[in-house]
């Protein structure tokens, strides 16, 4: 048995996936031997069969682990991200499909990269998230959800384009016909806004980036933006808009209401195996090719 | 009273608007005038106190019109066109809002230069039409719906992307995780495909576009196809997916649903004032700036 | 020895490579084996020490042969579509790198290949040419070439953009303040223009595109004429300033210099393998991925 | 007489234009009457007949003047600022064409609003301004040239793409087969970074962008980075190839030539009139038209 810089472990993971919970079997049986304790996500745990460990809520694992590993793609690691980064509590991710921008351990190597984690060599990233509230005309306040890539307000089922206004820190910056718009991170930067001609952010750049999808006005640009600043958006028209969160949480929206985006207080500490190399992984995911 | 080379006009129009109310106070004026006959449109028509015309349903409009006039935007072209598309009728268009690219009569000019199309005086052009039919497992058909700029088959309102498989005439072309896809005709190639990256296609080109909303595939790009061409679209994942028809009319689609897409056997005759020019139509729209 | 559909055979190439003369050598042997007469391009043999063969101007190539195989990429074949376009004579490419998009048979399988070609199975494509000619201030007429993928009048050596005014079938069309203007054809849709941003167009379909390379006026955008189109383009500003034609031969330009692109009166008759697929090669080129 | 925050006044301009002579008329007596001593830029000046004010040469002209007024567009504002930056003036544009994204005083409220600004109310801005040094095989640096907008490296004459290799902070990034690089700064952003499909970005944020010109690989994509990167370029392959510097200065490169980019120590001091709005001049320069 050997000693780790991070005592206890928490694991988030789709298991109730065939190729997740056999990479979950092998992750346990390392854990075991370096002898950490483990606790599961109650939620992810629940497809499993007589489990040995002890399961707590996501919220709490932030609390009761000093370290969360999460099994499977990007879209897993957005969501524990959501809820585990007002705990402080770093992350890491283990890929098991093809290599994720986030969760950058590939399964194969897993024992090996994590192992180093363990011994306490690893590169931690801080990423901001992005915090928005909503206000509906009677004063009525909803919000407090965050984003770890991008908070977009988008058209609605009924396929015709929506007018926004757009202002940054009080000042008017366009009116906007379009089938949406994203406020994203650097994180999010290499998400839905690449698709829709955004550039990559440096995630060691302080930015917010401004997105219009599909604008009317051709002479539109993604704009980036300092990160200490307020992005307000006031849907003006169209039935059935809705905002999400990460493409994974909605709220619809009417005309009249005013959404505002800024940083969240938090923000989630990345952990990656040492080596780790933005670029390297910008390359193989977009396959730009290999240096000559 | 002066004779016409068109005999008995069809008018279809926004009535209910004021602007479009008081337009048509003056066309009617006009008309009478020149001593043809006039039918209004019949939904077009309730908003109207004490019409002194005849109304028909727009689906008659096109056996009983020599011409049918468009008092309004291209939005209200769009939708006529699809219905009267069958009976052969010449449509013209006076604009009341800013230039449309399809209604290209400006109000202020409207007895100027409706005079000289109603002396024979005209440019006419066909504009192909799109014709969608979409299968469902049991075999059983739906479709039927036309389209004049497009048909776009797009992600519903949980915000996340769809997954089609793409084929042209029985060839696999590729694979497509994007927010949509637009099948466009020449005169929808200035409508949402140019929004969403495509090229504008001149209207006296026989082809068909393809565009990708917004697609995960960094290398997709616009492909331009002859106009004999089939194209067959199979939605694999997207639940709430939906085909829209001219962002007008749409149906709702669930994953294993076939479309298959290609010209119409109608064609819509489009009236122009002489002198029309498509370039100068889009200088104007686009904002190009005007010959130095 | 067995018989062949294509008696005559015409050999171009980079032949000073060595990969291109190993691949010739494998080449001459099959087509001795398949007793057909062989004639190579006289500046391609020059790298050759004891050639058995005739040799003969490329010129002349396209007179005294039933087919010429390109041997090389598509720079190659580009260069030589534009000599042999006007004799009429078929071309077909074996590529030598990664699979191009115009010379389209693998070296690898060169044999099985060719060998149905010359069995007379094979899917022959009319590829049209443009040709463009330039006119200086005394009416003195310069021109002549001609061009398989683009005519592209481009900014010179300074770096600082260029001013066009572009005309179409005698139609002002847009000033341009850009690097420059791309007119190409759907073969070269998916070369330069591909690049600069314009649209991948079927080579089936009879079409010329106007693309802007890096245009001043962010709403300015490729558009896709019918090939009957003549496009003039006249340069206003701009020392230096220089067209190109398939970025292989060039001429310098002035201020003032009027340049006319149109179809050539010759088209490449460009020649396949049985089962080849437009889209196929796409995807390889570009990356798309295959079906699922 | 009235007194001036601003004591010392430097002028620089076209003055060879007569709309920039008539402007400096009516500037010089806006500023004699103001009682500020002025001082002229000699080179300026050549085209002036007997001037009855002192000239120096523009790099002394910093160190005499407490405020540099530059006359004209922003290609003189950006020649200006690269002498000027060194010594730490502040400089301010008026504006004889239309609005500049960086000389936004328009001429006709010339009075108005530059004695807001010697009354000592206006906006600082501090510009962040890029140098670049260049390393040839035998160690033997050339270098020096500074940029406000933009270092670009880019093709020859010769018409055909050059190939990059692309590091930051010793880091491989890409390599790049395409017309050319932009490494621009948030200035920069809207000047040719834009037309070749760059982001805008505010000048508030601390970022270096790298735009790729028509790149050969087509999911390559704008990177915004960190300003506190080093930008390593080396030329693979490209004869003829330049480096150019606002695309005004430029140097011939030869394959092996390595650039290294980075934030110059200097930045420039940009004063505007109160009341300055960065986004008010984007709408306008862009139109993206006005709050509805």
């Amino acid at each position: 048995m050997t000693s780790s810089f991070f005592k206890r472990i928490g694991i988030v993971g789709r298991f109730d996936r065939k190729n997740v919970a056999d990479t979950l079997d092998r992750l346990l049986q390392y854990l075991e031997r370096r002898g950490v304790s483990v606790t599961l996500d109650e939620r992810s745990a629940t497809s499993l069969q007589g489990v040995r460990f002890p399961v707590s809520l996501l919220e709490d694992l932030g609390r009761s682990s000093d370290l969360v590993i999460i099994l499977g793609g990007d879209g897993t690691l957005l969501h524990a991200s959501r809820v585990l980064a007002p705990q402080g509590v770093p992350l890491i991710g283990i890929n098991l499909g093809q290599l994720g921008f986030l969760t950058d351990i590939p399964a194969q190597s897993m024992e090996q990269m994590l192992g180093q984690v363990l011994d306490g060599e690893y590169i931690e990233e801080k990423r901001a998230l992005l915090s928005a509230r909503i206000a509906r005309k009677n004063e009525e306040w909803v919000g407090g959800i965050q984003a770890l890539n991008d908070v977009v307000l988008t058209k609605g089922a009924r396929g015709s384009m929506i007018d926004l206004e757009v202002f940054v820190d009080g000042r008017f910056v366009y009116n906007l016909r379009a089938d949406g718009l994203i406020v994203a991170t650097p994180t999010g930067s290499t998400a839905y806004a690449l698709s829709s001609g955004g550039p990559i952010v440096h995630p060691g750049l302080g930015a917010l980036l401004l997105v219009p999808i599909c604008p009317h006005t051709l002479s539109n640009r993604p704009v980036v933006l300092s990160d200490s600043s307020q992005v307000e958006v006031i849907l003006k028209k169209g039935e059935g808009a809705f905002v999400n969160f990460d493409v994974q949480e909605q709220m619809m929206l009417s005309p009249g209401d005013r959404m505002t985006v800024g940083l969240a207080g938090n923000s989630v500490r990345l952990l990656h195996p040492p080596g780790h190399n933005y670029f390297a992984m910008l390359r193989e995911k977009l396959r730009w090719g290999t240096q000559l």
